[in-house]
């Protein structure tokens, strides 16, 4: 042990903590303590939990969300609505909706937003799936979920255009969503009057 | 998919990551997708980094501290002062006088303090040993350095009433330590100052 440091294998596993948000170094360094204090009760099963998602989670070819098999469970379900495409900038979002079940259709995950000071562009987004997605002729409306942030909103208008000849209708999330607010972190009763108020774009 | 809820394999991480110190529920559904999100960068070496920890890591049979050998490196660290031992309440406080610098001899950890009302006793902790490492006649000094808390100083009382006939001189920390403080969250030059101006007890 070097001076100053717990063995190279804690101080892996710290760096590692560290690295995961919400953990700073002071925090990542007593979660370390704490998992090899409990090593059977907490260290053992996240360090199999963190195998087996390693294994068997895969992302949704179709939308982009998190799951353990593709098409996700979502978009196998046969009883959701397949006329309705609910467009979310990343899975957190598709989470939170679906704790306040609030959403009977489909989702799809851009993964980001429209950032050109980031040089990220629509490419690096799934905009292009999106509008195949909406050429389907089952598909009857599409609604832009994304957070009503500056990115948000205009990542919102630039899809918006691109949809424009899909004939689809396109709808936002109604203004119940304070400006400025992410969705992950409304209450349930926020997003679904949200929904429930949806504007026609 | 259940409604509301992600795979259970998802949920099963983020229940574990839930319990670890810092996380609440909300962050860590946040550190779970970032997890899966960052396979290769973040998942796969945290994974690695747990089954490594688990594996390796012991507690050392002398001093209390964690280490991947038993008797641990700074036991077995024959530039260390042999003379003195530094008592701590747990490995955390060990590592922050480590990271301090201020301290050339070794350590003892107790486990904890004693607190009757949670039927924490002297046998709980690892005061016996202490006092048989204390009879060694190499050993000339000890160091209290316990929290300054209420159990902090009725434990490091106790424990010097327990070392009176061991032929040692018992120090503690001065009162540089803010009192109520706990040694993790001071910053080094606090510690040093401490162990600078130890008071004989
Ligand atoms: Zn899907
Ligand atoms: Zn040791």
């Amino acid at each position: 042990m070097a001076r100053g440091t717990a063995s190279p294998e804690i101080e892996q596993l710290i760096q590692l903590l560290a690295r995961l948000p919400g953990l700073g170094p002071r925090s990542a360094r007593r979660a370390a303590l704490d998992l090899v204090k409990k090593k059977e009760q907490l260290l053992q099963p996240l360090a199999t939990a963190l195998a087996t998602a390693r294994d068997t989670i895969v992302t949704c070819e179709a939308c982009g969300n998190i799951d353990t098999v593709s098409p996700c469970t979502i978009c196998r379900d046969e009883t959701r609505d397949r006329t309705l495409i609910c467009v979310v900038e990343e899975v957190g979002d598709l989470w939170a909706l679906e704790r306040a079940g609030v959403l009977q259709g489909l989702y799809h995950v851009l993964g980001g937003t429209l950032s050109p000071l980031d040089g990220i562009g629509p490419e690096d987004l799934t905009i292009g799936k999106l509008v195949e997605r909406a050429r389907d002729p089952k598909v009857v409306e599409i609604l832009l979920a994304l957070n009503a942030t500056v990115e948000g909103q205009s990542t919102a208008h630039f899809i918006s255009d691109q949809l424009a000849d899909c004939g689809v209708a396109i709808y936002r999330l109604a203004h119940g969503v304070p400006v400025g607010g992410e969705l992950d972190y409304l209450d349930d009763g926020t997003l679904a009057a949200a929904v429930k108020a949806k504007k026609m774009v």
